[in-house]
């Protein structure tokens, strides 16, 4: 009778002081063992919190979001449902627009430009952000371990952890040294807002030493080496943007040692932009050529020192060593430590990305989502589950698949497992009964053997995402919205059959549309692959390019200061100055 | 012979192809052990050397100028005269617009919008920059040492030398900590482009960092509690940035740690802006204690910890400790290490800063200069000199001066000893004459012992200029004037008479104008003091400011970057993103 009267009274005052119930909700969120901060409490009152918990619904379910990136960012722009209190830990309080890093590097668009706060992009949501590393997962306890990643002299490292009912990891990737000896000591990284302006300072820092009246010729020479490793969009995009610099810029302020200036791009395959068309490819090349930026494909390099980079030319089996004065390694991504450890601690140990199924749910662990570049969909195969299919299509337990009987489950078949779809695509078919008549003409029943060999090449259609922003972004939005339906769909499931199982899947499966990709090459030269394979390249694609990477910015704030940073640009150039 | 026909082929060369003559002179002007870095080569020619030299009117005059500060900047941009050879040499490649510093603090204006490169500023001269600090200075070989500033990957520093014919040293100063304990370690200065982004990202890292789940209330409020230990121009500037960051932008960002901000001056005096009118003390305190920030005059800082600041209280003798989050220390300048150094060399080391003579001459040296925040005039007093001026104005040598031998050298001497000038103004005198008529009623006649007496109270009125940008600037441009004409003005001297040598000076003395300052204090206000002890406070004031800002930096591109920075905070707001 106690315990209700002060729920009567807790209740009355919730509605008399309608600002208390903010309050209240944190104060239940952050039940396992952490202090509420906003009444500025230091100890949880017990009472209270019984109240609050009677008071049901008010209970909200708790979302942890791990990172700020573009999985992490798009999650948290399109979660729209009030009803989840949504936590956020992140090492960056902002999210980075990181397609225009290669052009911070060079000063053509500053940092500020391309960053928004994650607390602007959340302000009017009940978001609470935290600046720290997940340092350890607990998925048996639901809780995440982090640690403060600020080491200013405000004394030591502050750590707490956060409970959650439901975990989303976005915590993207590192790049990848493929353990070469000497590139964490030497080499400059192209991942982050700080490494694009490292390089910046670095570029200035080469060509001031150069300037120098002690140094030697030879030694000029070296420092104005700059070397890039990776071919890939972001290397070939640096080099482009370095380049631009070098000659529009730097030259005019550095006469006497522009001379010496020395691009080198380091491949270890046999072409540049290796996922782009052979058109692109090819045009790149001719015209990194014309700029004189030095191209060694077939060069895989086996150690970065001090001043010279050793690489092992493939077509010789030589080893070569290259004198540098500024090198960025840009070959591709790995797992964060983080992850590895949790990947250990789930079994997932030998691979090289959080494994999930279609609906971005981390593979043997409940409520724990991982999406962008950490993660990785582990495609269902369609002979994995070859039998279910067959017993669940076959209605009247025939033993046989009639053409009606298969026509009903096509689309799910299809929903479920996408690489059917591209399969029929590829192979020109309209639909599942083309497949069927193809292996056995004509006939209207096929048992399980002809079933099985009909659908066995199905599966070589199956294709990894590409570890892109546009992924991404799209994996955070797609799984925003099932967390919005999530109450909708739980009672009004919207997904393919379940073949293994009863009923139908909540949501649909996640499915990525791809919508091009640019290959900014410097000299206001970009070229774009865009879906159906169309191909543009040259200024008017430029133009393209400066088009859709403004309307895709995260807010009006960046969208005019990049448009402006263009504009400064062309009217005064880059700025040199070492900040 | 054979070396006349080398000459004259060199002379021919060179005349065929004048772009040969610019590797010529960097070629002569580098003579001094240096290497010569157009042509690529690494070893001097002799004889090339040789043939230049004897081509004497070629042979320019090097200055080499120290730091690129207000003064140096003032200088380079001032100076004209082609038949020089400038080398520049400062740890810093761009020029920085200090008085803005405060608001790159907070993100009002960015700090690539105040800084220009000295390059793009020396584009159209014939100026060599090295980015290097001079680590020493030897007077006697006229030669100066430098050091490379880098401490990146590309191997040790660089050291070399540079000879002169002139010297201008412009190397500014650093904070003065007056030996408080901790400071160094613990606090942060607001002296360069560096600091300002510093503190920016400290401030942030404090709200970051009290948003935090573990810390408790005690800490929170000990990190969200802002000191500035000064009450001076730029300490109570950045309290005025700070107060208006947190109350536009942060508080909405941060809600639940807003309520535990506070800000606290501590001045040592009885108040603050101390060099300013009552009036403006008055209405900055006012304003202050409406906005909430703390002001504790009186209270000198004894030490700095890590988490906590001891001060004495001076109208109790008590000490009193006030636990902290981020300190700025902003009381003032003292000299720098280098110049320390060579002041000790040339036996000046009693001094706060390097004493000059009132042409900008470093006393005690040939062909040296200083100029700026490192520099101080000492002027010449006139009790000093009064028996060369009485001889030099006696021209009958009567023993005795009339008032018309007298106004004869009134000019001369008003210029020469500026302080007479305004003692005369103060004493609401009309000339040199009413002087001696007060001290002698209508005597027509004085001997040397009553012009003693009628001068003796002349001194009085001298005063040392302000260590500000509108000093260093006035000097720096006064300075490449005198060099822009040293010819010209050798042949016709246009200075005062010499009282204790022959002739005239060479140049005028160094005049300072002043033509006010500012002091804004947040909310859209500021306080202006202009000459004529005209007071102007308000808003209307603010507009005041940001014309005279915009049209004083130092080009078009900054001006324009400044201004949208301007707007784009009122648009948007100061951007938190902690880069």
């Amino acid at each position: 009778m106690h315990g209700y009267s002060f729920y009567g009274k807790a209740s009355k005052a919730f509605h008399q002081y309608p600002s208390l119930s903010k309050l209240l909700l944190v104060f239940t969120a952050s039940g396992g063992g952490l202090l509420a901060i906003t009444g500025g409490q230091t100890s949880p009152n017990p009472a209270y919190a019984d109240a609050v918990q009677a008071h049901g619904e008010c209970k909200k379910k708790k979302v942890v979001v791990l990172g700020t990136g573009w999985a992490g960012m798009s999650f948290l722009k399109t979660l729209n449902n009030p009803s989840y209190d949504v936590h956020v830990v992140s090492p960056h309080n902002y999210f980075a627009f990181t397609p225009l890093l290669p052009s911070v590097t060079c000063g053509t668009v500053e940092a500020r430009s391309i960053v928004e706060p994650i607390r602007c992009i959340t302000k009017k949501k009940d978001v609470q952000f935290r600046e720290a590393v997940c340092y350890k997962i607990d998925a048996e306890k639901k809780k995440v371990f982090c640690r403060s990643s600020q080491e200013t002299n405000l004394g030591g490292k502050e750590e707490f952890s956060i409970d959650y009912d439901y975990l989303i990891i976005a915590m993207g990737a590192k790049s990848n040294t493929f353990n070469t000896p000497g590139v964490e000591e030497h080499a400059h990284f192209l991942k982050s807002v700080e490494d694009a302006l490292k390089i910046r300072q670095s570029v200035i820092d080469c060509f001031e030493r150069a300037s120098l009246p002690s140094v030697s010729e030879e030694e000029r020479r070296r420092i104005l080496h700059f070397v890039i490793v990776g071919g890939g969009p972001t290397g070939v995009e640096f080099a482009a943007e370095l380049h631009d610099f070098v000659n529009e810029d730097l030259a005019k302020l550095y006469p006497t040692v522009k001379d010496y200036v020395k691009i080198t791009i380091l491949e270890a395959g046999d072409h540049i932009l290796n996922m782009f068309d052979k058109r692109i490819t090819a045009f790149a090349e001719e015209k990194f050529q014309r700029d004189g930026i030095d191209l060694k494909t077939g060069s895989m390099v086996v150690k970065v020192a001090e001043k010279e980079i050793s690489t092992k030319v493939r077509a010789t089996g030589q080893f070569v060593t290259l004198p540098y004065g500024m090198a960025v390694w840009s070959t591709g991504i790995g797992p964060r430590a983080e992850v590895m450890d949790f990947m250990k601690q789930i079994g997932q140990s030998n691979r090289r990305a959080l494994c999930t199924d279609e609906w971005l749910r981390v593979v043997g662990c409940d409520n724990i989502y991982a999406l962008g570049d950490c993660a990785t969909i582990n495609q269902r195969r369609v002979m994995e589950d070859i039998a279910s299919i067959f017993s669940k299509a076959d209605k009247d337990k025939s033993g046989t698949l009639s053409i009606k009987e298969f026509q009903e489950v096509v689309g799910d078949l299809c929903e479920r497992y996408p690489q059917l779809e591209i399969y029929l695509k590829n192979k020109q078919m309209k639909n599942m009964a083309d497949l069927l008549k193809t292996s056995q003409s004509e006939s209207v029943e096929v048992d399980i053997e002809t079933f099985t060999s009909a659908l066995s090449e199905v599966d070589s259609q199956m294709k990894n995402l590409p570890a892109t922003a546009q992924v991404a972004a799209q994996q955070g939005a797609y799984l925003a919205n099932c967390f919005n339906r999530m109450e909708e769909c739980e009672q009004c499931p919207e997904g393919p059959l379940r073949f293994r199982g009863v009923g139908r899947h909540r949501f649909h499966p996640f499915r990525y549309k791809h919508f091009g990709q640019f290959a900014p090459l410097g000299g206001e030269q970009t070229a774009a692959q865009l879906p159906g394979d169309w191909i543009s390249i040259g200024h008017s694609t430029q133009w393209l390019w400066y088009s859709v990477y403004a309307s895709k910015l995260v807010s009006w704030r960046t969208r005019i200061l990049v448009i402006s940073d263009w504009g400064r640009r062309f009217i005064f150039g880059r700025d040199s100055s070492r900040i």
